[in-house]
């Protein structure tokens, strides 16, 4: 079912998402040249299903259509690494594992970002607010005001993409792998075990 | 690559799993016209793999084999509600969301149980040390000595499927249903949200 991927030389598509248990939000960077520009960002509302399967369900299911369509190289998820109690935090920990498990199963590493260092990466300041970082991304990445969503929630997972792309040129510059293997094959350190 | 599958009138596989960051346990039940027996029990060693990520892999890539190999029509899984902090739970939710991926993707539902639930079930104890559930199990299930594993982890996931056996009795007998979107259909009330 997979689409055959056109490779262009020097692209890299990284998706970012931002899974939690009431809204997920997900955005596409396209990466051409080591030039950065946003290809598809979007907010899925989970509120509406009042049942936890069907929420983790509607999760992977979009995360796989996401990759199916856009065919990611790395996988970024904004990943607080606190939460209020064990409940909520057993809520978030199911919902970023059917949406990892999408991606491991496809073979793309995963890169997780507490939400401070996104913030950080992004605006320079980790408490920024989200209209902040909206405003930021809007700049950096040309966004025209028609293009942006109204809910901010709904650049949680492009920001996440784009403190990727940050993080991953800081140290070794476009580089691409093949799969998961090949990747912790070549960086067994930068692999982070919680 | 899904296997065909022999209809037996009357049969129903019940697998259970009890998936954690060290270990995984699972157990397939077979019921044949309201017999339950044991198909197959066994135990994942996760401790030796130190990344988080890998070890998310091995339980997504495991429990999905197990589907394909044993085609069940039910998942029971253990879920402990409540552990020592933020963080392992964080750990714990990622570890049965992946798992739970594996039979969302399958459309297969998902039933849990608390370890105590699941302890009470079996031994008429929810205090049971895992001795006492192992040894009723061999009784209920007449397993023979040479079936049972040494690893008592191992009988965790067995006797997640035996409690949903016995739960899902108490109800409706041997009901069973094409699909997750077939079951919910069917038993609005049966889908505990979180």
């Amino acid at each position: 079912m997979q689409q055959k991927k056109t490779i262009i030389s020097g692209e890299r598509i990284i998706m970012g998402i931002d899974p939690g248990t009431q809204i997920m939000g997900y955005g596409i960077l396209r990466v051409l040249n080591g030039k950065p520009s946003m290809e598809a960002m979007g907010v899925m509302q989970l509120g509406k299903y009042g049942d936890h399967y069907i929420k983790l369900a509607k999760i992977h299911a979009r995360v796989i259509g996401l990759i199916e369509e856009y065919l990611p190289d790395e996988l970024a998820i904004e990943a607080p690494f606190y939460g209020k109690n064990v409940q909520s935090m057993l809520k978030l920990g199911r919902a970023q594992g059917v949406a990892m498990a999408a991606a491991i199963s496809r073979d793309i590493p995963i890169f997780e970002y507490a939400p401070l260092k996104i913030k950080m990466a992004i605006t320079g300041n980790g408490r920024a607010a989200k209209e902040q970082v909206a405003f930021m991304l809007q700049k950096i990445l040309h966004i025209p005001n028609e293009s942006m969503l109204p809910q901010l929630d709904a650049t949680d997972g492009l920001a996440a993409a784009l403190c990727h792309f940050y993080q991953s040129n800081l140290g070794n510059g476009d580089t691409k792998y093949k799969s998961w293997k090949d990747f912790i094959g070549k960086n067994p350190d930068k692999v982070k075990g919680l």
